[in-house]
């Protein structure tokens, strides 16, 4: 990432902090007790910024000058609120189409999945809090400069995301390989939908699965492992927007 | 690349071409001329390995030990003959679906290309012999291992190849946004098909578009730019394994 994204220093990061600058990350030194401990994780916690405690020695290495046992990382993009992008999108009359991201942590995957999301006319894509890949230069990179454009919400927590979208009026969709599975193409994509897609090695959350309003799956001709996630993101927005194109007789 | 990939000298190097081993790559030292040049000109001709003339720095970095002007790299896979592939398909009483992939450079988009392949059940993967991603181990991680199991075809010539497969019943679909491009749903895959994916920068040469029998793209919903090729060929690929297992009368 480069430097130009880097802050440190306790007042330099608890200031961009309050006044609500996009920050990725921040970074605290292990053993560092009492008030300035309490400021920060009160802090990151109410601007819903992941906080992870690392030994000094990784600050050094992060920080070219005096850290004070904090580092912090802007984020590239602006995330948006997700509260806020849903009854606009309802207001301007469109049918929304949110992909939502639980623990997709590799960075290329993550800006692929942006860049077919622009394409395709995705109104969000909301990322959790904690364990999501950073959306940095590289991902911005993979995404051909997507990540610029899309509407990227980060929320706490992908459970009450779900309960809020589905209490709205949204259909939440999970991909899974399982025997509630059905294929994608027997989905019906043109009500308002939120795609829910996994991590590659642990798929979508068991308990984000039985909350879903329904599991597909990719219909394969062979029993060969899976899709890439971003590959498999862009097949089943494909058929979300084909239905939406050309109605869903073809079922 | 592995080392054990790795063979020098100039016997060992030939008598791997000439026993019919699948040599990924021939580097041959810059300024060599004579018998040898000759020799080894004309040996990756006849197996259609592509070579590379590189200074002779190139080489002692690369080999451990004495290599006499000549390093070649095994491939990891087996390269199979289209000729012979095309039949047996066939004769198995299987519609054949091909993937073409003229000038696909990235190792990572060509692994996850070969998983989706393999995933679809698609019949061969055809690259041609100079311009393509090794199929070397970073191709073999990220295709989550297809690239050991799908059938990897190597051409001298796409445009030779193109007219091999349409004299022998195989339709020949291109992707590429252009005016004579047709939303992928209103093609027909479900007829003997070999889909033909350019590269991500330059896209399908125009000549190999114009002998296409058809020119599709991936409807959008934005403007923005493009998909990336891997996820463009799952996506064409799921099209085509949607309308073969449910029909076509969706468009």
């Amino acid at each position: 990432m480069a430097d130009s994204n880097l802050i440190y220093g306790h007042h330099p990061v608890a200031e961009a902090i309050r006044a609500g600058k996009a920050v990725e990350k921040v970074y605290f030194q292990q053993g560092i007790r009492g008030e300035m401990e309490k400021e920060f994780r009160h802090l990151t916690k109410e601007h819903g910024i992941p906080l992870q405690v690392v030994p000094r020695e990784k600050l050094n290495k992060m920080a070219k000058g005096t850290h004070q046992g904090v580092v912090a990382y802007l984020a590239l993009v602006e995330f948006q609120s997700l509260e806020d992008v849903l009854p606009f999108v309802f207001e301007q009359g469109q049918i929304p189409l949110f992909i939502l991201l639980d623990g997709v942590t590799d960075v290329r995957n993550f800006g692929a999945i942006c860049r077919s999301a622009e394409c395709m006319g995705v109104h969000a894509v909301v990322v959790p809090q904690s364990g999501s890949a950073p959306a940095n230069e590289e991902a911005m990179k993979a995404s051909a400069g997507a990540l610029a454009r899309i509407r990227l919400c980060r929320v706490r927590s992908m459970f009450s995301t779900v309960e809020m979208l589905q209490a709205s009026g949204v259909q939440v969709v999970a991909t899974a390989l399982g025997e509630r599975s059905k294929p994608i193409f027997e989905a019906d994509f043109t009500v308002p939908t939120a795609l829910l897609m996994g991590s590659e090695g642990e798929g979508v959350h068991p308990k984000l699965q039985k909350m879903a309003d329904s599991v597909v799956k990719i219909p394969q001709a062979t029993d060969f492992d899976s899709f890439n996630v971003s590959v498999a993101a862009g097949i089943v927005l494909y058929e979300a927007i084909r239905q939406r194109l050309g109605g869903i007789e073809g079922h």
